[in-house]
């Protein structure tokens, strides 16, 4: 019997990892989205109830980006059900932590169950990457690629479009924190230079090259080295007040390595335990308060299992 | 008993391997160069006799590559014994291949095991690079650390110095095209730009991390799409004649992916298996032929082991 209705949890990203802007990301277990997709009589596709976001995301399907997401895969594979989407944002918006990447992954995946998964992992990605051009500038596939793949993820190429899905370290824990302010991500693009140093370019693909190889061979270390952002870090760290407070904070407190998630505000620290990743937690946002910030943290291991089912009936 | 005479062969490198500039590098089973040092009762270092140069190389010890490496050896080990150097070059100078840091190489692997290997692999390193570093503008380390490790090598950083030792696919195969040219890695060093754009930085570092990616997961397809230079490569054509056909020669063939090898003139193909690297080498000739170069063919595997002690006694 067909099923009725299918909810999705899509994980939150962390995107660029220091040292692999617009190319590396990966997923955490929490927070993330959760959207519900409910068979319907009437054809088409609505928004019947965005929980979570205090009114800020639109409700029409053409500009929400789990709706523009879901349109696609309907047109993919040429439907005219009709369907009613709910979605919880159960993480903040504009945070650096690919929310919108959530919402559109968490929304296919449960589409394309509720149809009895006509379509691939790929087509997956395009239809949510779909949705990420729409409402960004650019559209870049780093938030999408991990929330849907889960784990670590290469885009190594966007045309053609190319994820490669990397291994993840057994003892690797992320700590995030969000600071409660709010970066537009056109606005850190926009203080990103046209061109840069050779030199600098140099240093920073020896770091990602450093970066996945240290995910192959288990060298927390290496990874931790590694971690480093010549490019996007020192222009967008304005932006953040008490960046260099916070990431000191993590780094004193055990971290391997720590940056801007995303095009920020939040900051990310990884370490090889659970206890250290607490303890990093407590000491950024200590860091935080005595920069006037109020801020949440996330502790959680990184999640290599992607999306998640929650309910289908 | 004391060691009298040690030979030893260290192999020909190519570095940059078209995504990884000046990071990365790999050995060849050949061409390579052979240093053989000999005590003798006379204190300090001479070198007697350097073949197979067209006496190009200089003599004197503090200007020739191996002399310094050796120089610097010994300078760290603290001690004034005599020895004599003789150096067989057994590949071509300014091809890109490594030419300077094969010899430097050999001459500390060779010295080391004169000396009852007082020193590690690290301060051998040191010591090459201080040749390296002495006889060239910059100092790369990238064709030393592959000429004395074996295999594939990433210079994660130069400061502090940072070698990370990758794996070698089984299969992968080699084929360099050495033109009768030369390039001047100072002159080819002089024709890359200060800067580069962002959006090329991203797109070599994405390939960079596929290529490494690819050596780790024995995926020989992601290796060979990821070995596009958009740093070097364009600037640096200008200097070989034919190039773009001799590549294209490379590729029409089953190669894997094909660059320039190093600074040049050589160009270097990769493939998997050793009767598709023989034929992309007749290929390669033959377009070679046709843009009016004569030109050497050398096909071998990745060499995993590094330096091979030919003599000791």
């Amino acid at each position: 019997m067909a099923l009725k209705e299918v909810s999705v949890f899509a994980p939150a990203t962390v995107a660029n990892v220091g040292c692999g802007f617009d190319v590396l990301g990966f997923a955490v277990s929490h927070p993330g989205d959760m959207v519900v997709v409910r068979r319907v009589a009437d054809k088409g596709i609505c928004i019947s109830d965005i929980r979570g976001d205090r009114e800020r995301l639109p409700r029409e399907v053409e500009k929400n980006t789990a709706g523009i997401a879901i349109a696609e895969l309907m047109n993919k594979i040429e439907t005219e059900d009709g369907l009613e989407i709910e979605i919880h944002k159960k993480m903040p918006l504009g945070s650096g932590l690919g929310s919108s990447a959530a919402s559109a992954v968490a929304g296919v995946v449960a589409a394309n169950i509720l149809f009895e998964e006509p379509l691939s992992q790929t087509e997956l990605l395009q239809c949510a990457l779909k949705a990420e051009e729409s409402i960004t500038s650019n559209g870049h596939a780093d938030n999408i690629a991990a929330s849907l793949y889960g784990g670590f993820v290469l885009v190594r190429s966007y045309d053609p479009l190319d994820i490669v899905q990397l291994p993840t370290p057994v003892h690797l824990h992320c700590t995030i924190l969000h600071p409660h302010i709010e970066i537009h991500t056109g606005e850190a693009r926009r203080l990103l230079p046209k061109k840069i140093l050779l030199e600098d370019a140099t240093a920073q693909w020896g770091n990602l090259a450093g970066f996945i190889s240290g995910l192959y061979q288990d060298d927390y270390d290496l990874i931790g080295k590694s971690i480093e952002d010549r490019i996007a870090e020192p222009v967008r760290t304005p932006l953040i007040p008490g960046f260099s407070a916070i990431k000191q904070a993590a780094m004193d407190s055990g971290a391997l390595g720590s940056s801007i998630s995303g095009s920020g505000p939040s900051i990310f620290a990884l370490s090889d335990d659970p206890l250290t990743a607490g303890e990093i937690g407590r000491a950024m946002q200590r860091a935080a308060r005595d920069a006037d910030l109020d801020s949440t943290v996330y502790v959680s291991k990184v999640n290599e299992d992607g999306p998640r089912v929650i309910k289908r009936h």
